[in-house]
């Protein structure tokens, strides 16, 4: 079949629609394209480390068929990408220090070199968690001397560990897990006993655990010489010999079988039948089991306690900045096509000429805020990252000037963020796929991978449904230390995201009424008048929910009843901080990121214009929030949704210059839609050729079953029918 | 490995929470399942036909490793399915009418048991548009003596067509399609010449054409013997030979490539090179070409053009009806697992009990209205089919008493509800998955596939997107009216859908203010102060749009920039008109089937509760535009929000109940976590047990590449590294 039909080929010339939106922009695309690497030294690298991946001459970093293999095929080739891309790591070697490099060739820079390669490969890796998870689990829980011991193993690939933590019948519930892992005597110095107690402890989820991993850091109930229990624990159990690769006696593993997305990755069960491990295979930094099975609690400093508690908020934090890079993605895909797209007659009876779908003003909505969202993401990760770090640094060189609520603050900020972005995110690819009407619909788009793999997203790292309690569980202190009005307890919330609630709460509790007093359409375009009705927004929703709480606990409802009772408001509450973080540090990153020189006035001007567009954007999506307790007015609510009209006009020009600005390669878009070069159909057309579909000729299937149809009859009715 | 890991099956007895729900119901589950059916004889006759399905001897109709399979595989395995099914048919022959059959054995009855069947197989047969496009279509557009040709080969399978209209270049606007047929003189009597003049005239994603069908029912541009264009025609084009499926001379036909969801169907393309058939199969009940090649359009009532259209509005009240019952399944599958899943301990400290996530208001905050919407869906589909029939046989009869702008009345109402209904699904489906946590992630839930399925639903039958402007068309045609003050042009509008937004139009433009005047939470729950604000709401949002539009092209601005301008106000009219549809056959249903005895009044009873917190949510969801225009004051808003959490508590007890009415059997469900029993962790176990990734130990790709790793050391580090 293939032979027979051509269809030319993919031209070498860019479509004229795409050409001609390029022309129009007002600023310079490359200047983005720096912000978002972090200066043009890192895109230069990026780009290098890319062609090396894309211009391997073993071919076996192709993408090309990705979506056609049967998932067992594709599991096999992401291992062979993973090996691949070891031994050309290791043709290069990795730099002692960051900083090493030149743009081009030398050796690799560990963890920036080896993510920006992660990223090029355009793939999932069934391995990636060894180092995302393990290895930083065994640095921050493993003493110096279990360190010594597995960290070389780790770097040279002989243990490939993974994180087992939930369980088949337990998710976020630490407490609940039932795996244990008790202290036997004996000569050797002791060991573990690891088990699985009920079908609902099989370690369940652990990516890399089911088919790839040797070892497993576990996470399991300590049960001393004494037969007490400490609560859960980790220790590096191994799972497979490393001579040949089979399980060790009593353990059970395998992959739980496939998912809706990031199937590349086997994310397993495993099974614990009398495991013994050594004893020193406990995790023993922070606590530990001497020869006779007696638990000692090592002295840690506060400061120490906290830092591991960062790491925890990192994860999160690099969630935020994945955030806009994947809505970036799928929204190059979305804007390029919708820029070549045409349909519909400019004027309905006479015309020829279809109109560009980019022209429609309901798909611009659609699509514009979501190209706003994305730089907003990039600018909060880069500063709550940024933050963390700040953080980590004072924390470790004891500095006492931190102040008591800035880990809780930033602790809230991260897990409201997470659950915001990543759900903003998660959504926003869907549409932006169903933007693309029926063709996104394809796996040659490239979104549905897009959004499917992004899907878990939502889920890992707390559920996103789950975070906002974290969220309101700081702020309510806050609330309180208002409400006690004591000074000393309110300066702690100073220097903090949380910030902007403390006058806000006051002249709430003092009844004061504040409204919005703008009284034009173009006053309600400006930043500052929508900054302050999202922080108005967000301190009245969370004193809301404190007055629920405490008024029924008050009149003796139980605490969990009462807290139950508030769980949807608190979903708001923690939308609304979230947003008012979000704006703050989009508007400040850009101002900063002008007074450095990093953006000229152009740059500036487009992001300041998105900052705009969403924040009018989201007022207008929840309008009832800002009016429900008439802070705004029907006349301003229309003002913001013909401001949103306003800033699609003025952000059109550049859309697609913004898209191309996050530089993404066609080997990372991997889309027939999002192509730089826009020649959609041709690309198209020569994806469906490659369908294993339309390999023989006629189709699979047509001997064994349709024949019987068509050439042997069995359907051949005898009797009357009410419609023939 | 396999072999080593026992789990003990799967228990015979119920999950005891799940028991204990069941036990709670305060109405008889089983009334609402004949209400679902149709009728207790219905019910019974579909689980007859499901055991039929679920219990044949072959094994062919097993859905036991779908998910497993490569997307080549499913598609052959479906096909041996659609042979086992007529086979199955043959077996029983179809009845000559309706009603003929029993509840047990008997003949079949054509399309109702045959579209029970297929909902029975619970998986996508690339064959079922040959019943639901092709042969309407020549049912509806050829004249007695095509149909006489071609239907009896349609209705014994040898003949398997697909309707062939969308263009690689062209979705929606059927007047751009490229696709022509030339009219060729000659001896035969003239024939066709059939053309994909470039690129962007390939036929692409009609379903079953790519591998399936072996005729078309092609749209093309009808060009007459003087070379004149006519517009599209239909012409039924056979693709393939049916003595051995070769494509016929200068037709190419291929599978498109793997989608998102959906992938059992051969959606495909077809491109045409001078491809010749017959002047005969050019569709000819409404127009025809002679052996000149002269074209005439015959004469045709005005009441059959009408008749045709409403056949395509049928398309669109199925979509609306299946709308609900999607719906259903995913929240069967959501809420059982909500019953049996528990997670976080009910009090803190002490507790060794974990809380039932089905006791937390933001589980059912998100689950519960949505459940609301699967049955309120049922009764607007039920109610749009029976008027559609209605007009349908008054225009067959030629009735007078017809209303002028009734049928544009149910165009305008099946659009809006379409776009509504299935946007509401498919990000529900999406919702009920995430609501299940990690394990929703697994195509063993059963909700991938019934998500990635759906998603086709917002996009095919008219873009969610667009379908607003077709409804905004309309009932601009009604404000006019209004607006005119014609009686008689009002009166038209008589015994419509839309009839409600007269009244309410008429005082908006004599600027009379409306607002609700309810002073307590209890009378906010009151169904009709609800539904007088939704219609409130769409006949404001009606009427602002109608200005905007209007009031620019009286200043000059061309109707097409109006328009636009106005479409993401559109989108919002939509679904407002839409909801008010909704609420009103909701409720009138109920008091219909209680009236007729269907239902009892603890059944009546629980279908109010669920449409007061339909009513409520909607309002709370959208509560801006309920409050923009101050109809609401922030009062009532807050009480709407008290009485959506009040609801809740209301529904809760009878929530397992709700969705074990629709009866869906495990089979249909093909769900490890909404199985009717509740053993969820060991179904998870088993299910795992199948994966292909687990056959074999060590895992594919074990030896060609982690041995590399583990083995050859081909990782092994010999520079110094950054971290390590």
């Amino acid at each position: 079949m293939a032979a027979r039909f051509e269809t030319g080929g993919i031209p070498k010339t860019t479509n004229k629609d795409l050409q001609n939106e390029r022309s129009k922009a007002t600023f310079t695309p490359e200047m983005l394209t720096y912000l978002l690497d972090g200066g043009k030294h890192k895109t230069e690298r990026r780009r290098y480390l890319e062609k090396l991946i894309e211009k391997d001459p073993t071919g076996i970093f192709s993408n090309d068929t990705n979506e056609l293999k049967h998932r067992t095929d594709r599991y096999v080739s992401a291992l062979a990408k993973h090996v691949r891309l070891i031994e050309l790591c290791r043709s290069m070697e990795f730099a002692a220090k960051q900083g090493n490099a030149g743009v081009e060739g030398g050796e690799l820079i560990l963890d920036e070199d080896w993510f920006t390669l992660l990223h090029a490969l355009a793939d999932d890796m069934p391995t990636s968690l060894h180092w995302i998870m393990f290895v930083p689990n065994i640095m921050s829980l493993c003493d110096e001397e279990q360190q010594k011991q597995w960290l070389p193993l780790c770097r040279n690939w002989q243990i490939m560990g993974c994180y087992a933590q939930t369980e088949l019948g337990h998710g976020s519930n630490v407490r609940a897990l039932e795996t244990t892992a008790t202290f036997v005597k004996g000569n050797d110095g002791g060991s573990w006993k690891i088990n699985s107690p009920t079908l609902t402890s099989i370690k369940f989820w652990p990516g890399t655990l089911g088919r790839t991993a040797n070892y497993a850091m576990l996470i399991a109930r300590l049960i001393d010489g004494e037969g007490k229990d400490h609560g859960v624990h980790n220790f590096l159990v191994p799972l497979r010999s490393r001579k040949d690769h089979t399980l060790l006696p009593g353990v059970t593993t395998g992959d739980i079988g496939p998912k809706i997305g990031y199937n590349n990755i086997d994310n397993g069960f495993a099974k614990f039948d009398n495991v013994i491990i050594p004893r020193r295979n406990m995790a023993m930094k922070f606590a530990s089991v001497d020869e006779n099975g007696i638990y000692t609690k090592k002295n840690m400093s506060a400061a120490a306690s906290k830092v591991a508690y960062i790491t925890m908020m990192q994860v999160r934090a690099y969630i935020i900045m994945e955030a806009g890079k994947s809505l970036a993605k799928g929204l190059t895909i979305a804007i390029r096509y919708s820029a070549v797209r045409r349909q519909g007659f400019k004027n309905e009876k006479k015309s020829k000429v279809e109109t560009q779908i980019l022209d429609y003003t309901q798909q611009q909505h659609r699509l514009f805020p979501l190209v706003a969202a994305s730089y907003c993401f990039f600018f909060t990760g880069k500063k709550i990252m940024t933050d963390l770090t700040a953080i980590e640094n004072r924390l470790m060189a004891g500095d006492d000037s931190l102040r008591k609520n800035q880990v809780a603050d930033i602790h809230a900020s991260t897990s409201a963020l997470k659950s915001f972005t990543s759900t903003i995110t998660g959504d926003g690819l869907e549409d932006a796929r169903k933007s693309c009407g029926g063709h996104g619909f394809l796996q040659a788009s490239g979104l549905p991978e897009l959004v499917t793999t992004y899907l878990q997203s939502a889920t890992v790292e707390g559920d996103n449904q789950m975070l906002p309690m974290q969220v309101v569980k700081v702020l309510l202190n806050l609330v309180s230390a208002v409400q006690s009005g004591n000074e000393k307890d309110i300066a702690e919330w100073n220097d903090c995201d949380a910030t902007y609630l403390v006058p806000l709460l006051q002249s709430m509790m003092n009844q004061e009424t504040d409204k919005c007093v703008i009284d034009s359409e173009e006053g309600m375009m400006n930043f500052d008048v929508l900054l302050a009705a999202y922080k108005h927004r967000a301190a009245r929703l969370l004193f809301q929910v404190s007055l629920k709480i405490y008024g029924q606990v008050q009149e003796g409802v139980p605490m969990e009843i009462a807290w139950n009772s508030a769980l949807v408001q608190m979903g708001r509450v923690s939308r609304a901080h979230s947003l008012v973080i979000l704006l703050v540090n989009f508007y400040n990153g850009i101002k900063e990121e002008t007074g450095k020189g990093v953006l000229g006035d152009n740059e500036a001007k487009i992001l300041t214009d998105l900052a705009v567009l969403f924040g009018l954007y989201w007022i207008e999506k929840e309008s009832g929030e800002f009016l429900e307790d008439g802070y705004m007015s029907a006349d301003q609510c229309q003002w913001v949704r013909a401001g949103v009209l306003n800033m699609l006009q003025i952000v059109r020009p550049n859309i697609v210059a913004l898209v191309d600005a996050n530089d993404f390669s066609d080997f990372r878009l991997k889309s027939t839609l999002g192509r730089k070069d826009g020649n959609v159909y041709p690309a198209i057309m020569e994806a469906s050729k490659k369908d294993p579909l339309n390999v023989s000729e006629p189709g699979p299937g047509y001997d064994k079953h349709l024949k019987r149809l068509y050439v042997d009859g069995v359907g051949v009715f005898t009797g009357t029918a009410s419609r023939l």
